[in-house]
């Protein structure tokens, strides 16, 4: 049931990049369940590989060898499994995280540090690493780089679509391509530890500008999206820079740089706001709209606050334009003199709210109109300064609490 | 459906206090909307009257009210009542919440500024003014000491029970008494702009110390519970110390001063719980019980990112033992070098967590057998310290969805 679902238009293959997934038999009997993305390396420059992860605490066996791995050594493969997200498994789960990835080396005469291992699905059961295993030479045999729709299948869970962007563009008269997968689950569920998302372009950048460009696309994107404020312990982006276009970027003073970043963020953006219209339960997109703020901070305090709202969530489920809510949220963001009397707040282009009360114009009517759409912009003005952020989340239903409460029986 | 709660033992009358309720038709027709609390001052000494006020920027036109009033004048009545906040109303709330003070003033000779207003109930609706007004005589004529029970059943919302504490203790060998009612509604609620609480005590204390004890005895109760972690625009607690048994506490270290403190946070703590025990769509108490802090902010903190996630409380409700959600929830708590391998959890008496993972000890029976009951203690101990805080709140079900998605249509 999500919502206005992004189409899975064609996901161009990156040259550089072959992918094969298979059944495992992790959780899925049927579905396949694991997916193997390889880099190619050019004689003349090697690709990289940038990533970022979860901020939680308590993060997952994968994700701590993956972050080790990728800070020192070149990557070659990345190995992901759905239905066991080996979290929650102590040090016994390290020691399976590395014996998957030691299995890659042996068939395919690596170094096991040169893989990247990722785990999604249920929390604190040991990873099947045998059944892995057995799987990996049927999947290493069949590395293809057109197979980029079966790898955005094989690493969903609850998703109930799967979820893909392509971009092509030109840069430096050449044709170049951005392509990234995701996987949500509805939400930022620790149990279900959550998100990924692989990324791949065939333009050449050195580490260090990979990593930025991914930084702040990941910052105008994943982290602009919220279901219920909880934050998995898997999460993680991973892009990947082969080079195989020819075209190089050197610098981030680049004209040619920008380009490249903006085309970045709008697939991490697409694929972000994919996994929110698919979010546990979800029948309504919100994007929370915060300007007028005097920084970035306080903008997105506002947004996050209006946005974690359960009372919020839920009147949006029920189409109820429950404006005091809305206002409470913002109250209570922690904002110091906040002015309430200089907040105003528009539901699309109704105005609701104007000097700490409901707006003279509006009218129930209004209200209960403009709460029929699907997809539904809460405009917030706090009135004292320049900045602008936004953020994208999604209703709160009967079905949320349905999905998680029945998750494990 | 409240969980386990606490029956309505005897309210004592608190000398000095005289209260009384009556209809005025806001929002109910049968059951009374309105109370009157009179303080009668001794010749010989003033009573003293202290509050505390919700913290959020965006608060209701009587809580600005009764703030400014509290702080200044000498307070002879409070003024309460449910089904209209008066809230978001801008400007126009403020002149009808002095206008009922005025109203007071009027009939009884007093000055207008010694009266404090409080509203709970929806926000957004002007205060009808006329009927508040025209409903004062009668409740003015009917002052008693011994309306205490009344008092709590008109200052509900959709609470479904009163809410009422009484303690009785020997102070310089007599006998006196500290009685209190609340109000949550469900919860933390802003549209049904939410808690209240309103106690007497018959000890004499001076206005300063009066505040300090409420200020201390509130923060280790009502602001230690939540439910969905909304704050209410309408949030109040006033105490009143009339002096009329002839106790005297002057200093805050008065041996005395320390058992009056005890239990005075003792009946707020019992309130406060009472609160959660009817939270909206509630099915089982929870306490976060956080041990081996390195300070009490972090502890808080642990407690609050556990108490207030969503997969925590449904998971709570499916009486599912989830501890990946308990663990993630610690994680991402924000606090800095958590050692996750130190972390352990118990549910009631089961060890869950050891060293990260899943306890050796732990059986899927012992889990289910434990999250069985209607009250659970989750025990967390983050091996880093020696302070400890409690935090109160409930599961997250079916009902809370429809109860705010429906409230008001």
């Amino acid at each position: 049931m999500a919502v206005n679902p992004l189409p899975l238009n064609t996901l161009h293959p990156v040259a550089g990049i072959h992918l094969a997934t298979t059944n495992a038999g992790i959780k899925q009997t049927v579905r396949d369940d694991l997916l193997v993305i390889q880099m190619q390396h050019l004689a003349a420059r090697e690709g990289t590989a940038a990533a970022v992860f979860t901020r939680n605490a308590f993060c997952a066996a994968p994700v701590v060898v993956a972050r080790e791995n990728v800070a020192q050594y070149r990557v070659d493969y990345l190995l992901i499994n759905s239905g066991n997200a080996n979290a929650g498994t102590g040090e016994q789960g390290l020691v399976a995280a590395r014996a998957t990835c030691q299995a890659i080396a042996e068939q395919q005469g690596c170094d096991p540090r040169s893989v990247l291992p990722f785990s999604t699905g249920v929390i604190g059961q040991p990873l099947p690493v045998s059944k892995i295993v057995a799987a990996l030479p049927k999947a290493l045999s069949n590395l293809q780089p057109a197979n980029w729709e079966a790898a955005a299948k094989a690493i969903m869970t609850t998703d109930t679509l799967p979820k893909g962007v392509s971009h092509q563009f030109s840069l430096q008269n050449q044709l170049v391509t951005i392509t990234g997968i995701a996987k949500g689950a509805g939400m930022i569920r620790p149990d279900m530890a959550t998100m990924l998302s692989f990324i791949a372009t065939d333009v050449a950048l050195p580490k260090n500008l990979l990593q930025q460009s991914l930084q702040q696309a990941v910052e105008a994107s994943f982290n602009r999206i919220t279901i219920d404020g909880d934050t998995s312990t898997n999460d993680a982006c991973v892009l990947f820079a082969t080079g195989h276009s020819g075209v190089v970027l050197e610098h981030a003073d680049d004209s040619d740089y920008a380009i490249f970043l903006d085309q970045l963020t709008q697939v991490c953006r697409k694929l972000a706001q994919a996994i929110v219209r698919d979010g546990e339960g979800a029948t309504k997109f919100i994007t929370v709209d915060v300007s007028g703020g005097a920084n970035e901070a306080e903008c997105l305090a506002v947004a996050y606050s209006v946005a974690h709202s359960p009372l919020v969530k839920t009147a949006f489920f029920a189409s109820d334009a429950n404006w005091g809510r809305i206002l409470a949220a913002i109250g209570r963001a922690g904002l110091s003199d906040l002015a309430i009397e200089r907040v105003q707040i528009d539901l699309n282009d109704v105005a609701i709210v104007r000097q700490g009360g409901v707006a003279a114009s509006y009218t129930e009517a209004q209200g209960q109109a403009v709460m029929q759409h699907s997809e539904i912009t809460i405009h917030i003005d706090l009135g004292r300064g320049t900045h602008r952020e936004q953020v994208w989340t999604c209703d709160f239903s009967h079905d949320y609490v349905s999905i998680n409460a029945d998750y494990r029986t």
